[in-house]
């Protein structure tokens, strides 16, 4: 029925002259009505009904228009899905109904249980979560978790094996020695994390409680492609998957317990979530404090105290948004697809450009990269940043570029960057 | 410029017949134009560009139109200002020309460093916080902050007093009997909570670290209106202020730490606040964990690991409204003229309404009431959803009915309240 402007002479062409969106209730806009062929612009005020009933403070403007998002390469917090964003901000003030924000809801209120139960479905849909593993929505980073881990899976005497690919592995394995005995079985430490050690040579301990890993380490881009069993056959593997949590399909039932902070694949900053085989709950630590006992927040339903809502939700409707795209068999396509693309431009740079990780355990999450010519860096992150591509400084202990392609990371925004370093190359080889 | 449609018989009344709003970039609106003295509307199709360069997908429509928002008296999480939900919606998407949402943003960039330095400026202004004390914004509610105190203010065969009038100070009081030799000096648990003790007649162990209160009991609600004076030389007043935090002014100097989270009067679940003199700071014992110890938050300004962005930026925005708003008198003002409308409500009901709290030491935040019909009790609470006032139910150990009026909580709302409790009165008393 509508027919547009170009083709219908007659017609008026709108502009609204007020930076101001139209919210909630009806308030008058004011409008430029400009007819075509005539250079004297008409105003008049419209309005969505005949009056505006309710007199209202001014709305601030929507700072949606007339900006562009750029390309955030960013390691964590992360850039997160446009729909998934846009749909928070269409309910951010009322939630569907509800007559208040997420952030207003008690956590006990029928509207917020039926946001966490859907989100841990979703989740649990996702990653094909066996009966048998609770699932538990905290708070505190996966840094919480490395002292969470010993204190409720062993008592202080107990031994434990670490593997360290990376600085998150390191830590872990540091803060785990305040409340049991960890062994570190392996570190790439000397050759600066590039690598993840061949399974069968690992001296396991063998009566080793758990088998500590990291996924994938986001500062040095090295990831976990398959996973080694603990020798100890009542032990369990551990796993900090914080930046390649729902990156791709993960058979569950080979970990005792996998914890990832969401800021990275799946929210904002400041929900962490674990997963953990309910035979290994229940046996903590004197001393863990009441946060950090599995068992409290697995009879609670992750809700012995207000939990982090708001970042849960969200959560949620990522998930929400990963099982649309076709669950996590499409999301990894995408992801080895970005990845590659990124890897290949730096590998055909002829040294241009070069990634010190082992090809074989090669990060689709967080691929770090250096330039030959190290003077030409800062250079290169200024551009990039002019391009609208950002946040594509290396770690300071790394140094270097590193980009974070995670899931919410579209193709354009490899393929912009993969255009941008062919050109810089161009301008400076 | 603008002239009215009923002003101007031959301006053109406009309705946006599709509930969608014009997101960020220029996208076709479809508009009915009826022209005044005609039945006929005319279709067109406007557009805020003569092109719309770039297709985007459907974009949802906004939750605010045609929807109420209730008066929402949750405990936590609780209403928050309306101003602030809107400006937290106008920039959800993009935050201030940074091409980003504020959760998408590095916690260690410009950008989000402007975010917390503001944040924490903000919240020094309001409660005149002197030089000698740190702010920290941390994860874990105050349940993290029952073990927090212990491990970073004493060792583990110290005493420590606690004064218990709730069901939050005796959380409190349990937690730290794992960490520290803590003596409930005074406990209202057999009078049911409904009063706090005369200082004078507290017997403090004259070697306590610390003594600790809780400030505001949000499920008996029991308000302290001053604070008592440890008796230790050394030792230092401790206290959880999650309930009653930046609701009115606070003499900081008197305490040594105080803890609260953030989902009562200053913003979303998932951010709790601590404030600690600086040299109580760096001893903490060797079982803590790094994410409970102070000195390496306050070290690295929060930021030692992510924190909870989102959150963080939300209190920013609910701390520049409270500084707007005239400060922490201006708002105790309104706080008490708020809970003076209530209690004097259930006062003056000749017993149909009734309140077990002592008067002296009555919350401004929570008003916890009951029935003299405790059978009616249900039907209230049904009756006042009804008409858009929600989350009344007193908490399950305690019964009746629960009012929570914090900051955010309009006068209007409380008026509503109770003149809907004298209409509820007449028509069952």
């Amino acid at each position: 029925m509508a027919a547009t402007a170009s083709k219908t002479p007659s017609s008026l062409m709108l502009r609204n002259t007020s930076r101001k969106q139209s919210f909630l209730k009806p308030e008058p806009i004011s409008v430029t009505l400009t007819a075509i062929r005539s250079t004297k612009p008409i105003s008049i005020s419209c309005s969505a009904t005949a009056a505006s009933a309710t007199q209202i403070q001014d709305r601030p403007p929507f700072q949606n228009e007339q900006q562009d998002r750029v390309f955030n390469f960013a390691p964590g917090p992360a850039t997160l899905p446009e729909n998934v964003l846009l749909n928070a901000q269409s309910e951010l003030y009322i939630w569907r109904g509800s007559g208040m924000s997420v952030m207003e809801m008690s956590h006990r209120g029928k509207d917020f249980l039926s946001i966490i139960r859907k989100a841990e479905a979703d989740l649990r849909a996702l990653l094909k979560i066996p009966e048998n593993y609770a699932v538990l929505f905290l708070q505190g980073g996966a840094t919480s978790q490395f002292a969470a881990v010993p204190l409720n899976l062993c008592q202080v005497d107990d031994t434990v094996d670490y593997v360290v690919t990376g600085s998150w592995g390191d830590k872990a394995f540091k803060e785990a020695q305040k409340y049991c005995k960890p062994k570190l079985i392996w570190s790439g430490k000397s050759e600066k994390y590039v690598n993840i050690p061949a399974f069968e040579g690992l001296v396991q301990s063998p009566d080793a409680k758990y088998l500590h890993i990291c996924t994938n380490e986001t500062i040095h881009g090295v990831e976990f492609k398959n996973y080694p069993v603990p020798k100890n056959p009542n032990g369990v593997l551990v796993a900090d998957m914080s930046s390649n949590f729902c990156s791709k399909p993960v058979d569950v039932s080979k970990f005792g317990v996998i914890y990832a902070g969401a800021q990275k694949n799946v929210g904002p900053s400041g929900v962490t979530i674990v997963i953990i085989r309910k035979d290994l709950i229940g046996n903590a630590q004197d001393i863990t404090p009441v946060m950090f006992d599995y068992k409290i927040h697995a009879e609670n339903n992750s809700l012995y105290n207000t939990p982090p809502c708001y970042g849960i939700y969200m959560c949620g409707l990522v998930f929400e948004d990963l099982l649309e795209q076709g669950g996590l068999e499409e999301v990894e396509k995408k992801n080895k697809k970005k990845a590659e693309l990124l890897y290949n431009a730096i590998d055909e740079s002829k040294g241009f450009y070069r990634c010190p990780v082992e090809k074989s355990v090669r990060s689709l999450m967080n691929v770090p990269f250096t330039l030959e010519k190290s003077e030409l860096e800062a250079e290169f992150i200024k551009e990039a940043a002019k391009e609208k591509m950002v946040q594509l400084k290396g770690h300071r202990s790394v140094g270097g570029m590193r980009a974070s392609i995670y899931n919410a990371m579209p193709l354009a925004g490899v393929e912009k960057l993969v255009s941008f370093m062919k050109d810089f190359q161009a301008r400076h080889a």
